[in-house]
């Protein structure tokens, strides 16, 4: 597949996605404003889309319904962006920018950014609990245990407590650092994907290697995210880069250096890939997003 | 009932659960000890455990298995936990004390504080979730619909929202205080007594009714906790006190007087009892519940 059917795929696939984004994020007659716009703000500011990307792609290789993919990758990208808006306070990363516009705290306040991620968080679960999203109940709790056990203290909040806990006694190992960006980063990408298989309703097998492949593909994200961070220009990365090696924080770069990360990026998007026989054509997308992340961003 | 009876089965279970949450809260072999150091810091530190009492007693009232409803139980007092945690925060509240003890950001960091409410809140999801509070995929997943619309933006969160909003354009009209105050509070014991009935499997009238005493319930304790914050003394209501007035919070101890929110919150106890004839005899610990909130607390 070229890499210009994958690029424009994703493209199209984010435009989906918003609409149906903007529409669970949509004010009520009672809702208290502020909230909310503070939730659209940070929500609706554009972004790759890439978990709700993976999530929809992995649903239709397990032949899902659209409708309720969209609900699962909205509750993914929610989960997502809940992470950023909290991770940019001032007592945690304390940046300005993100996506390319002023941070929540920024243009709002942190109060309003802690409340808004926090209800972000909530809105996420609620939509997965929610009737609309799948039929069957235990499919919705399913879809529920999965994004809470891939975001909470086992999965990325305790991924960004050692993040934290790194900047005052760095990391100097390449497994501690793996294990860091695993938990922070993997976990979630690892959920999209098996959560397109849940709702689904896929087998299994299915089941297993769909997220094998979104925690490879999450590591490899993940390193030539540090990569973008040490080469990349703050226009390209939608955000400030060279953060890492400012604050002394150890990643596959620091640690191995460019050639080093690069291989390892490289040897994840591999094995990603090498979950996906089972599909055959049908995961060509999956694949060409493997692909891509390594050629385009590294 | 004697009030006696009652303080006894409050603290009796107060007991009970401390042990079913702290089991909940232990850590893990590959755990990150910072994190969880803190959500058990929040969480074991005691408390009178109203919300979880009120699930127990419902459920109980209902006919339904303790281990599950005290699952239930730890995930909403987890949900109020959080809730406590992050309007402690400095950008919030900032409060020292909580529950006698320094609040978490002062004993650990606001980094700490903010993941560790976001770790909480994750987990009050994921237990409700997980077989283990229920053997219905339909009934786990009613249950976390029901606490993400008690906590999110039309819930606690907006509640919480429109309190910060209040600082800034003060509020001076007693529907706008109730509107806050039911959904910052009254939003969150509405649900913990509905919650008990539907962990039972309780029939839509006994959840229709256990949720209107819990609404009313939860308006009557606020109502009493404003007048505590002007009345009472810092050793009996666990936290500073007079910081309503201090910060020209309109309560409806501001707007109607002392005699004005004692009748609120009367009678909002006695619709509360109101809502119990149905279930006789086994409703009476709830019965002395909303009357020794009266007694003891104005």
């Amino acid at each position: 597949m070229s890499s210009q059917i994958y690029t424009s795929a994703l493209a199209q696939t984010a435009s989906e996605f918003d609409v149906a984004l903007a529409d669970l994020l949509a004010s009520q007659r009672d809702d208290v404003p502020r909230i909310w716009d503070a939730m659209r703000y940070a929500s609706l500011a554009g972004g790759k889309r890439l978990r709700p990307f993976l999530v929809l792609t992995c649903a239709e290789v397990c032949g899902g319904s659209r409708e309720s993919a969209l609900r699962v990758a909205a509750a993914v990208e929610m989960m997502h962006t809940y992470s950023l808006v909290h991770d940019d306070l001032p007592a945690m990363d304390d940046d300005d920018m993100r996506r390319g516009q002023p941070t929540l705290h920024r243009k709002f306040d942190e109060a309003t950014a802690i409340l808004a991620g926090d209800a972000l968080l909530t809105l996420a679960f609620e939509v997965l609990a929610d009737p609309a999203t799948h039929h069957d109940g235990q499919t919705r709790a399913e879809l529920v245990l999965g994004l809470a056990r891939a975001v909470g203290a086992r999965g990325m909040a305790g991924g960004q407590m050692l993040d934290l806990e790194a900047e005052i006694r760095p990391v100097d190992d390449e497994n501690q650092v793996m294990r860091l960006e695993s938990m922070k980063t993997g976990a979630l990408f690892a959920w999209s994907c098996e959560a397109g298989a849940v709702v689904a309703g896929a087998g299994e097998k299915e089941r297993t290697k769909l997220r094998a492949f979104g925690a490879e593909f999450g590591m490899a994200f993940q390193i030539t995210d540090d990569i973008l961070d040490e080469t990349g220009n703050p226009d390209e990365a939608g955000k400030a880069v060279g953060k890492d090696s400012e604050r002394g924080k150890a990643t596959l770069v620091s640690l191995g250096g460019l050639d080093g990360a690069r291989d390892a990026a490289l040897d994840h998007a591999q094995k990603a890939v090498e979950n996906l026989d089972l599909f055959g054509e049908k995961a060509d997308l999956l694949r060409a997003a493997a692909t891509q992340l390594i050629d385009r961003r590294v």
